[in-house]
């Protein structure tokens, strides 16, 4: 039980819950998009594939911008709490056999703290004082 | 720390994360959707609050369709994974003074396991076996 939980909370709905990020910013954006770089297919593979494999107690859900945009296509799964940047349909698919069907991490993939931003780290240095 | 979370996991970004249902269904639709509960409104303003607030370690985001279509509009708060159903401004401020800014619960707001769809029910059921 992480700190954020208390123990009388209910029953979560989901085991595991993923939100990809598909969020669009006008083309020539500095920063870039998930949505320019193939996030819809990306969510849409994801989602087709966990109802083949039966896994009825995942749920992949596209989410607004996750501000890791240039690191993108991002997505995090919870409760966990993991974030992963994957570009590709294997990598999808890797993600979806490693971590979500036997709760391993595809380490390659995974989003790093020193991954973070920079209004990120102002933002933990606050949260810390 | 949850079962489903590992010793060696990264730090995470935001200390609470808030994904606020605005999926749109066509009108007319028996399961209709938050959009249309005005969804977006509630979100803008729980986004427009958390900046005001200087809650830098949260964030709000929207998501695609929660599947609470008949309760909504609902929003999940991870990594506690709680959920709710909130219709009005008042309560989108008592959900942001009291869980995210004190940690609490706002009971009359929750979702409860009795509160799930049939085929959450049958899902757990499997993932029980």
């Amino acid at each position: 039980m992480s700190d954020r939980e208390r123990p009388d909370d209910p029953a979560p709905y989901y085991r595991a819950h993923v939100f990809c990020c598909v969020n669009e910013r006008p083309e020539g954006h500095p920063r870039g998009c998930c949505k320019a770089k193939g996030a819809e297919k990306l969510r849409n593979y994801l989602k087709a594939r966990a109802k083949e494999l039966g896994l009825d107690d995942t749920r992949i859900n596209q989410s607004g911008c996750l501000d890791r945009c240039e690191l993108g296509p991002t997505m995090v799964i919870y409760p966990e709490g993991i974030w992963y940047s994957y570009a590709t349909i294997e990598d999808a698919e890797e993600i979806l056999q490693r971590h979500l069907l036997r709760g391993e991490r595809v380490e390659r993939l995974m989003l790093q703290p020193e991954d973070r931003l920079p209004e990120d780290r102002a933002a933990l240095r606050k949260s810390a004082q």
